[in-house]
């Protein structure tokens, strides 16, 4: 269990903010043509053409998004970057650049700060996106980390929540509901540790849930398959909050109904046997866990011989007319509602 | 003193996220022809055409940057705004779009969080600036603003830090120091409210530099009439950490020197006035004050009767070679080095 604790500290008092800048982005390099000016001035400068530019932006906090006890760093860094890449292809768009804000207590060192950039930096080489601008300020207490995310796209192949029609097929990218069961394994491990320091937590076999938690991948592919293949969804939202949440985003923005079967929603063998072992349905994770940043997404059904060849995509249902409402056709033969009961992080305060 | 209390208090947990966000963005209105979709989808998309993006982000933290026991939501919505806006202006363009994600803790109701952003809003009309994304969350502790901004300019538009030559005129676009003796006021009579509650605040004579830090403007109209002049400065930033931090980075960047003339830099007389009440020379809250928004810039000096009839402008020193230094020329006829003595808010903690 990691608890960010470095050989070297120094304060990062003895730095300032325009050298704990420095210290941070000495070695950025561009990877965008269309990156003019990057750190170092008032603003960054974004070239274009013809093109249209998406602009996606989120914060995480400690305390609420993430939990430093189990959470290293480097992962910490790598997933902020991630979540809002998930966000520029959930437009079909191609992410191009990012800026980081970040606000820590004096209690972190300039080496932890380090580690989360190294963190961010591995995931802007990942993707091929430039970290052109961002703050770095103190806060009483904790980290906050704030990520834009902006994308390219030409303007025909944007894709909304609102251009799904009754009777176009539902995919998602991979499977659901491990990052949740990840965390909840953590937090397991987390009590353990605190009430007895000297027990090392079991976390081998649970490497692929726990991978999911802390360091989740933007779906680059598939937004690159939808390009060669010649495919254009009709609706498209990334998932963050949980599958059902999401599927009555798209429903309600595009005016629809939907249906999603219950036996076709992808579920990991490492996830249906964890839910099982903290007494929980494993469709309930999958529809209501949430952060797993697969994509969502719709097409029409002419599009369906095109979809069959895409690597890791599943067809879980089908949109209906907004009267029929948002359902459930469960493997027993049954007919539920889908409601949300996703993260609410209002409600957990 | 505002204590941000309201008559009506909305629990934020009873609207959650998206109904918060809700809330908040319904009557959003988009003024911009490049804002093609704003919130609502998993990202915003900006339309192009052959210009440049230029994109700055700042984050403000309750108990750092700000102080609510004497900042008005509103005004603290208005300025979060404009302290981007004008990194914007800094780069000699217009800026066009902004994001704003906040998180704050329950104690914060709903009614709070409308006065927020009726700041944010009033200051995206005043600015022409559409809204188009951002994210609520909460907060252990406190509130956090993140605001990026984005706007648009010819790519031979663009002015940075570094394109200064020796003998190059410095300007900047109005008094300094105001926004420093503001912040000192509002915290003298915090201390006497907080010994004798009973005691009402004296206000009124310092309104001026109360408002000079309560709600600063970002400098639009320079830009405007570098346009309409046909000036492009050779190098330009905005003051937010003071003008001697500022003429530095211009130096360091553009790699010269520098010279200014005490007599010639504009101190509002409340300003001068205030200062001396406080025992501090006024010259060094022009200085080493901050927070004035006011934009610093040099050019050619051919373009120096253009610039003669720009209002509000102030002409206060010369671009000199790197191995001379950077000095003030005080009106007593002495030559100081100027240094280093900005905010710096990993030390004050």
């Amino acid at each position: 269990m990691s608890n960010n604790t470095y050989n070297t500290f120094t304060d990062i008092n003895t730095l300032g903010e325009f050298g704990l800048i420095k210290a941070l982005t000495s070695d950025i390099d561009h990877c965008q043509p269309s990156t003019l000016l990057g750190v170092g001035d008032d603003a960054a400068v974004i070239r274009h053409e013809g093109e249209v530019s998406v602009v996606s932006t989120d914060m995480l906090v400690e305390g609420i998004h993430f939990d430093l006890m189990y959470t290293p760093l480097k992962h910490l860094g790598y997933k902020s970057i991630v979540v809002n890449l998930s966000d520029i292809y959930a437009m079909n768009a191609m992410p191009t650049q990012v800026t980081v804000s970040i606000a820590i207590s004096s209690k972190y060192s300039v080496e932890a700060m380090k580690e989360l950039y190294e963190g961010i930096y591995t995931a802007c080489r990942m993707y091929k996106v430039d970290l052109v601008g961002g703050d770095t300020t103190s806060s009483p207490k904790g980290m906050i980390i704030s990520v834009t995310a902006i994308g390219h796209a030409r303007e025909a192949d944007i894709v909304t929540r609102k251009g799904a029609k009754p009777g176009d097929i539902i995919c998602v990218t991979g499977d659901l509901g491990a990052s949740y069961l990840g965390l909840q394994i953590l937090e397991r491990e987390k009590q353990v540790y605190l009430a007895h320091p000297g027990v090392q937590p079991e976390l081998e076999k649970s490497q692929y849930l726990i991978e999911r938690q802390l360091k989740p991948e933007a779906q680059s592919g598939a937004i690159e398959y939808f390009r060669k293949a010649g495919i254009r969804p009709t609706s498209m939202i990334d998932i963050s909050d949980g599958l059902a949440s999401e599927v009555m985003h798209l429903c309600s923005q595009s005016g629809t109904g939907a249906y999603i079967e219950e036996g076709k929603v992808p579920i990991h063998p490492d996830a249906e046997r964890t839910a099982l072992e903290f007494n929980l349905d494993p469709i309930t994770c999958a529809l209501h866990g949430g952060e797993d940043y697969e994509l969502l997404f719709t097409i029409d059904e002419r599009d369906l011989e095109k979809v069959r060849y895409m690597p890791d995509v599943f067809i879980i249902g089908e949109m209906t007319d907004a009267s029929d409402g948002i359902q459930l056709h469960t493997t027993g033969g049954n007919i539920h509602p889908i409601t949300a009961q996703g993260w609410n992080h209002f409600r957990e305060n």
